[in-house]
């Protein structure tokens, strides 16, 4: 894509044995990249690696200068092995240690009593970090310069990046346009490479599917120019109306 | 973990913007973690990467060194968008083009009046790749040294990796125990800590749960050594039982 350098991107960063064991299911991805889509963002890379603080502090030197934003999901709860916080302060040189703001969000969500050991260990942060405040349950995410570190359950991740809007200074809005038509591949493809070729700001991409019984083809268009896009689609509804191809939905 | 370095490893990178840009929820990362972990091999990273030549290229020969086996999901179409195969072979520097076994088989599945431009893409592969064969759509994946190339589409995958059994050396299979509370994370972080710090051999996760209206947390205990996992589990049911946490499932 000629324009690709125009696009504000992001990396995420996914800290946990769990996901790579298979024993859980990862849901953020799919929905931090829609989320931040929606914000001009695309995702660009995305990593799942251990709960190792050499692994952690690896990942986040090397690819922090290549993105806009990073995110990291997962490890910041009070148990040891959430060790997120601690090796995002090492990558940065960063002094790990209560986070007076942290400690005190944390102190009146508790009361007093309640504030046990492993609760105060989730107001353990890089020195300076700026908190992500959770609605859900208190405990809050923070961020360090362009890398933004969130929690790894999902419901409580999604309640919390709504105040990081007005954090995130995206790019133009990517749009995204599909077709989906009952063929195979192979039938398309030839067609469909002629009007990638023509349209170079438009990525087209043909992901084939297996519906109640059916063998489909889903080509999506995704650009940042709404003209582009619209006269790609036009490009390809006209081809596969001269091929007969039925067109399911669009 | 001491015993880290016995441990056998692979990576996994799946090639593909519609995984990245949050449109399809991958799928294949923890069936085929599931899968290695039963032969033995553990899953240490996991990349998802942009269709972008130049970006699979260099990610593949970034970590092919660092890993036992390395699997690539997606790209292995008959699309424009599809670009895997081409990328593998530049980036072991092999001849991309027909595989005379991959094209009979192609040919022979189609047959000769139904093998059309797009199908005879799929023939083309690095020089000398090993097939992987597929049982249920003809067009077959393959491997390079210790890089195994599969399709992204899940049933498909999940069909061929059958065949690949005899092709995995793992080590010991890792073990795995989970023990799910009525607790919060918190209550039993410092006892936690404490039996990691006892069994080093074993992997202790803690995951927090929201299950029909109720909070609780997985303990989950991994590990290649039977004994030390029987013993760290005895050790975990000891302190739950002090702290009277009832066990919902073990």
């Amino acid at each position: 894509m000629k324009k690709a350098n125009k696009k504000v991107q992001a990396a995420i960063v996914v800290i946990g044995n769990e996901i790579l064991s298979g024993r859980t299911q990862d849901l953020n991805v799919s929905f931090l990249a829609k989320w931040l889509n929606e914000l001009g963002v695309s995702v660009a890379e995305v990593r799942i690696i251990e709960d190792k603080e050499e692994t952690i502090i690896d990942c986040i030197n090397e690819i922090k200068n290549n993105f806009k934003y990073i995110f990291t999901t997962g490890g910041i709860g009070p148990t040891h092995d959430d060790i997120t916080s601690k090796s995002i302060a090492k990558a940065f040189n960063l002094t790990y240690g209560f986070h007076k703001e942290a400690y005190d969000i944390l102190e009146k969500y508790y009361k007093a009593e309640k504030f046990s050991e492993g609760r105060k260990k989730m107001a353990k942060m890089p020195d300076k970090a700026t908190l992500i405040y959770n609605p859900s349950s208190g405990a809050p995410g923070f961020i360090v310069e362009n890398v933004f570190c969130l929690p790894g359950v999902p419901s409580i991740l999604k309640s919390m990046v709504e105040g990081l809007k007005n954090k995130i200074v995206g790019g133009k809005k990517i749009l995204s346009e599909t077709i989906s038509v009952h063929a195979v591949e192979s039938e398309i493809a030839k067609s469909l490479e002629e009007v990638q070729n023509q349209f170079k700001d438009v990525e087209i991409g043909s992901y084939p599917f297996f519906r109640l019984g059916k063998i489909g083809v889903s080509i999506v268009m995704r650009s940042i120019e709404k003209k582009e896009i619209d006269d790609c689609y036009k490009e390809i509804v006209s081809f596969l109306k001269k091929k007969e191809i039925r067109i399911i939905e669009r």
